[in-house]
């Protein structure tokens, strides 16, 4: 839990920098030993999946097969990650994916935010620029699956659940 | 509405038999002038965008820009298709398409068939086909958008709306 005694030092803004197409940084903090933390949102940055599944064991997701990880994770339209850095030290601290069919629709998975840096709208940020490199890419329909107890988080984001009463639906054999 | 004039002739059986991989006989008529009208399903035929939208038109759906429907295609992980056959006549009647990571989650879109042939199984059998297309690839979690309309249809077929609470949400903009 280092983080938290990282942000009383923080000196970062709410409007993320833009630097490169698809890297921004996100906020800036100086630790208490005066070194410089950043935190990054990039979409091209390589994923290892490692650290992704340490990131998704963080939060308590089940074990996935590294060999279908990868597989999603070449075939995904759209991956966002965010970045904690301290000079040349770079840790994966949140993730999302969007699945599409490059014109239309695009469906967000496996959004997952390091619990250790929850609570100060990162997962919100790390939404936001999802959002806006799918409406880049017009993407009319963006959709996901929320779990109960994340619907009011994407709600404040600009979702909405059932709308005019389409229903999520999930196959199991019967 | 010809369609309807044939069945009394039906013919076909009921479990379809496979032909090659991905092309698979559904039914199979004879009509009143002794001609003989096959139903298939296909993965692997090539769909021609304006008898796309004019089967998609067919339902009352909104016009979409063709070079969107053609990226949607192309991006598409799997597209199956239903086709009634008269000698060398060739006519889409149905169509689903999946969006995929190629490894765990698959979502259903624009699944439609023709209004005359609409009340005889097709749209299920389609459905059981691309979920035992989907299912061979080993994707895990299918799922998709369902109309209210439909949600019926969709649970006859294995399909549960919000199951353990999880929400299909959309986002416009706020």
């Amino acid at each position: 839990m280092f983080w938290k005694s990282l942000f009383p030092g923080a000196i970062g803004s709410e409007t993320p920098t833009g630097i490169g197409e698809h890297e921004l940084l996100i906020t800036e903090f100086v630790a208490a030993n005066g070194e410089r933390i950043h935190v990054y949102f990039s979409t091209t940055r390589d994923i290892d999946v490692y650290a992704l599944e340490a990131l998704c064991d963080a939060v308590g997701w089940a074990k996935r097969p590294l060999r279908k990880v990868r597989k999603a994770l070449e075939f995904s339209f759209l991956i966002g990650s965010l970045w904690q850095e301290r000079g040349q030290n770079r840790r994966l601290i949140g993730f999302a994916r969007a699945t599409s069919d490059h014109a239309f629709n695009a469906t967000l998975w496996d959004v997952v935010v390091h619990p250790e840096v929850q609570g100060k709208g990162l997962g919100k940020t790390l939404m936001r620029q999802m959002i806006r490199e799918l409406r880049r890419e017009e993407i009319s329909n963006i959709t996901l699956f929320a779990d109960p107890q994340v619907v009011t988080f994407y709600e404040e984001l600009g979702f909405h659940p059932d709308p005019e009463g389409i229903k999520g639906m999930f196959w199991y054999p019967s």
